[in-house]
């Protein structure tokens, strides 16, 4: 039951992150812009959108492999979870003006907007690595599911606290290659995650 | 359980998004235009509202009809998922620049800004169609149910796949009829598509 | 489980329509209007605010008070329900735009605001009604419990269809009169209505 | 059943309020103001929206944990329910005026700010009281768990009724003070709240 709406309050906040990531794309009617014009002078907003949109979605797919496998949730789990979406929720935040900076933006301004945005990332990485590393552990006592490749996921997890923010600084001198290899890494984290049955069934 | 959270974020997702759809409805009051002429002027905005909320409403219902058969959830599945409602995430932008187009554009960008709403609806069909295929699948090796109906049903979403960017072509011609079609469309594949015992109770 | 999403999709919708309500109250920092200024004179967005929110959030209970009976669901429940959610989702654009006009707006303007508002509360009104008859019809072959009050239940529905446009006709006299006897409805509503032991509770 | 959906609607309200706060973040590139400048001149609004979110995704914890000891839900659980959420609903404009407000305003409308944000933390500190004592009397009738420790639990909370306004009045003095204060406070119901054995796993 707990777990319940731990995984209902997750879900709506994901639910709405993703979506208001909408909120980013508009365009106006103008007499001086055509709308061919806009949509190609938007081109950022687009592409964050569909990378921030991937990395929430796959993120929302692992919570619920991580959540699907705990049976008893405490407070410091609830902590890392509430942590993790005040980082999801600041992606719209980071993805529009990472956007805005890519569409016009001096490169000082760019260099840092990818920081934020690189940044988020890996608050997230590192805030789903906490949640993991609890989910995981509490569960270490009460069942023989995880332990075996246990080490091995954590690690998996471990790795993105340090790929995460080197992706951010590759940022600096590309920021569409960054919106690339974030996108990237999260295919990679969707279809090869966890080990647990689901993915046998690809 | 698992699929329990794919439906509950699926809800989620597409909830918000049709709710967003009625951030494109506001008038501000003025001395130069009564709330009549607003309100008049912007009739493109109720009936997109009132298309796209349709859309999304019955796009809502029929995702619940194919879930409430599928017994176990892959990645692949999740997948077609995401692709889905990421398009369902872009129907209130794709909404509002057609209305806005619509209100006041020229005929060039009124075009573009169609062939952008039908494509959205087009993406939609398609992902749909996907999601659809790899349900009943996955099903087919799992459960007796589907497999005599599976090809038809799956025919008549490939149909929607062919229908949906035609309707987009006939927008070019008239946007207000694509509108219109798109709405038939809507409630015809809500009180007629799967031939479950559901569609038995009407 | 087929009750369970439609519930989980209504509740989502209404939860986000009931929110976004919010969006119609901000103040921004000027030199010219104090904050106590700016918040006297946007006293209609605050009275909208929490009348709306009054109005869906008892639509809200009586909605689950409904559904609670419910044991099949059928595509003509899940259009009339789609229906009623359509119309929760336009709330926010009627509030804001009533207190927009209320604010500051010409007599004729508030009085077709007022109009909309009025319209939106009996659209409403009315769609519940149908979701009503149809939830205790579909019911009333499935079980004994509803039939012996259902009578005076769809009556006690059916007269709100006739009472929401008065109110709104009331408004075109006050348009906070309106709003005060539409708060007072949905108290009605919220503590008496449906009959069934939850009542007895109070 | 009934007890779901109340849960499920709440959490899909504090889900979107709480995910809301993020619309007060937004920056605009300007030839005038480097990105830099921007956040350092906008840090209120990170600051509110941090604090901000962490109480209301507190609230939600310790609604929650309420709620799971709930058996039966009556019209005035509802009913105080409603009035939480009513406050809930109201942090975003609380926080971005608050914010507002402390990035450039005169100090009586600062003032003026700083008592509607603790105007609202203590709104929900009553509301949530009420719901706390209804949620725990409907309760102690029907089981004993809760009656050991009950007093001492509504007292917890009756003292954040007298403490909430208080710490506003503290903001009168200093704001930022205010806002590390209110985090505090959430950080203490997270983690020392109720009692139950949840509690027991930190």
């Amino acid at each position: 039951m707990s777990k319940t709406r731990l995984e209902a309050f997750s879900d709506g906040v994901m639910a709405v992150a993703i979506t208001l990531l909408v909120l980013n794309l508009h365009v106006t009617p103008s007499a001086h812009a055509s709308l061919a014009l806009q949509l190609a002078a938007r081109w950022p907003s687009f592409a964050a959108f569909g990378v921030s949109f991937l990395v929430v979605g796959v993120i929302w797919i692992n919570h619920h492999t991580v959540l699907g496998t705990v049976r008893q949730v405490d407070r410091l789990l609830l902590f890392y979870n509430l942590l993790l979406l005040a980082f999801v929720v600041s992606v719209p935040f980071a993805t529009s003006t990472l956007a805005g900076y890519l569409a016009n933006g001096k490169a000082t301004d760019l260099h840092l907007a990818v920081l934020l945005y690189g940044g988020t990332m890996t608050a997230m990485a590192i805030s789903y690595t906490l949640l993991f590393a609890r989910a995981t552990s509490s569960l270490a006592s009460a069942s023989q599911r995880w332990p075996p490749s246990r080490r091995a996921a954590v690690a998996r997890f471990g790795v993105g606290v340090v790929v995460y923010p080197a992706v951010a600084l590759l940022g600096l001198l590309s920021a569409p290659l960054m919106l690339l290899v974030y996108a990237g890494l999260s295919l990679y984290y969707m279809f090869n995650q966890t080990g647990t049955q689901e993915t046998d069934l690809d």
